[in-house]
């Protein structure tokens, strides 16, 4: 499965001392770019003058143990669903193995119009990537 | 149903044009310290020289529509259930009408000691005045 | 003298129990919003389809005392220069009466072009609105 | 001089399309970490029960070039005085050599006490780390 790492900033935190649980969805954003990095893709990419990406429908995070200033977690990425435009990741954090929480994003691979974002079908090299990783 | 407004800052927006998805957790939060407010209490308070507050055992939310700079966003609060330590919301984002998105939030009662934070009763003053609420 | 307000919230807040540093600017892109659209225009804008907005070449905040969660902040907003193309503006945040920072910013006015921001002359109906402001 | 990299992450940028200028003081805020954690301590700290840090008085940023998702920066942390309780540095960022934007950064030794921040003289073994750095 795919891991990245992130290291706890001082601006992560907030006056409980704690992770604000808002940024978890930032770190699963960073870790969606890393992971779609290693597959040869991003977030959001041009190709042939057009703009693509992964707008999300939905998210979710649920916090088992406060992170801190200077935690180093680590960040599983795992891709449960594979749909024809839309793809589902399920998120493990996790400090020295203890478990800190765990999220899930839907995004859907939209072309980027003038008109606004427009889903389109995953394509078949990047749906083969992300079957192979799933 | 107690309703909050939130415009759109410039800075809540990404390179897609649209709110970041993790900014709507940030609105969510600010929903709910309106609501809190209303009712004479907080997210963080002090009380007795303690502080107590709540934070999140889990957050999600359905994106339905992008919302964009400068956008009078219209949150819905409505408190969905009242436990013994903990408290679940359902936030509705609405502009002109139009469903923007919809964010459920639980958080658990909890004072803030040396080692931690530790879950408490929701007290009985707060309670009834959540449940009064629902 | 162009005022606004902002109301501290729980998420602005660092582990040091304060605002963080870098949320002041934020704070200052608000206030400078709210004052542009005072003047009926905007920090990004559409006219004849073209983009227009004033991104930022430098900003810089002095810290007088800490600002924490729930504080309702006064920002006044001062328009210190009005060059051809550039706008420099000073910011007070006060709480009470109590000053909290200075800020200053200065942005350049620029049309969104494929190639990136292109540096343009501040059109007379909007210099004339901020020289009267000055 | 201690150098340290970002990459910029989705979530950074803005709807023009570029890092939004706020951010840059958050990237700061990690390359004074880095620096700081390189040299054996940190922004915020635990020694003898007590917490101890460095808030700042005064950050400022000049933009020169725009930075944009995916970009690989580097910051160049150079300590430019070094007080008896305060610290300035300067930030230079570049992208494969190209001047980005350069940050200034006034922070206090402070201990934070019950009635809130109150600043002390820099110990010496940091002083002395901070000073062979310069």
């Amino acid at each position: 499965m795919f891991k990245t790492a992130r290291r706890v900033e001082f601006g992560d935190t907030d006056m409980a001392g704690i992770v604000h649980f808002a940024n978890f969805f930032r770190y699963m954003e960073v870790a969606e770019t890393d992971f779609l990095m290693s597959l040869g893709t991003n977030v959001s990419f041009v190709a042939d003058g057009t703009r693509f990406g992964f707008p999300r429908v939905s998210a979710a995070c649920e916090y088992k143990s406060p992170a801190r200033f200077g935690d180093l977690l680590t960040i599983a990425v795992a891709v449960e669903k594979v749909g024809t435009k839309s793809l589902s990741y399920r998120f493990e954090f996790t400090r020295d193995g203890a478990e800190i929480a765990v999220g899930r994003v839907t995004s859907v691979f939209c072309e980027k119009a003038a008109t606004g974002m427009i889903s389109r079908e995953i394509p078949p090299d990047i749906r083969a990537k992300l079957q192979a990783a799933t």
